[in-house]
């Protein structure tokens, strides 16, 4: 059975990276790519449902999956639990579906340790003049707020160099088209291509 | 500057390897994409250009660059040799320039050691008929040199699985875009990127 690949994408906030990820989807079948679906311990919002958005569950349980090592990844913030189940993820690959996970630099190192085989891509914004732009919002922020959001940003982007592939989102169109491309090479890597094709280079070594 | 790819292609023969990357280099500027020019020590036949279809050297300055480590690989053919320069590769590579080197597994074994930066791939043909058929080329050849022709492939495909991608040579133009999608993502890897968007990269963590 041929493996899906896991993706690993990071980007700071107002590279545009979740509507990339969101695009990407509407093309593709949910059988040939889809994206993680992390477990944590805060309460559903409005219009959140367990398994589409996160798999809700109670603290102890998600303290438990720690014990067991069942997560890939994951972090507490402002309280909560968040993290990436791995027979969860090792369920979808195991069908030959691509999956793509949406973390930080810190959640990527983690994953990349107990998933070498993973792939993983960063996505830039076009300019620091963009990003300044992207990061403001609709203007209802301080200044205040804003300098930090910069900081986070500039923070995450100077991990960009441990990923295997870099995206600079520019024209979205063609960030879209970048990200196909990656997808649509990796399937051509041997290993996997191998898998897929056993039948036939079975019969053309039979010789 | 950003240093061009090279890349390593073989197959056996009836797999389509030369239209393929003839078609490849139609659509292509030489700025962009080129093929290795081999250096050897036959004759030029009619309509055979120096520094277009081969560098055609003695014998003795063959042997000379063997002794300075000149050639990324070669080797001797009935009584004549092939080689592909090192520093003829090198000059392109340093112009961002990508090179398409169409060698044979040998000849891919000995670059990989040489510049392990290189990149491979590999065709195959879609079917053993279809293989058998292209090989028995316009039916002016005895059995006995087609049973060879496919001893000799057979051969050559079972190394497919040291080379980085894997293209399966079915539909031609589908084949074609699985050689622009390779080359189109390495591209997009953090170290070629790196080189080529280095000022917004500077620009974007300066703040």
């Amino acid at each position: 059975m041929v493996q899906g690949t896991l993706y690993i994408v990071s980007a700071p906030s107002g590279a545009g990276k979740s509507s990339l990820i969101q695009a990407l989807l509407k093309t593709q079948p949910a059988y040939d790519i889809r994206v993680s679906v992390s477990h944590t311990t805060r309460g559903a919002r409005p219009g959140e449902n367990h398994g589409e958005h996160y798999y809700f569950i109670p603290a102890d349980e998600f303290r438990q999956m720690i014990k067991e090592d069942a997560f890939l990844e994951h972090a507490e913030v402002f309280g909560n639990y968040y993290g990436t189940s791995r027979p969860a993820i090792e369920k979808v690959l195991a069908q030959g579906i691509d999956v793509f996970l949406d973390i930080d630099w810190q959640g990527a190192r983690q994953v990349r340790e107990k998933m070498p085989q993973a792939r993983s891509i960063f996505i830039l914004p076009p300019s620091h003049e963009e990003l300044k732009r992207r990061l403001h919002g609709r203007g209802q922020d301080s200044d205040e707020v804003i300098a930090q959001r910069m900081m986070k940003a500039v923070s995450e982007m100077s991990h960009y160099d441990e990923y295997n592939y870099l995206i600079i989102n520019d024209d979205f169109e063609t960030a879209l088209q970048d990200l196909r491309t990656i997808i649509r090479a990796e399937r051509l890597r041997t290993g996997r291509q191998k898998l897929r094709h056993d039948a036939l280079i079975s019969k053309l070594l039979a010789d």
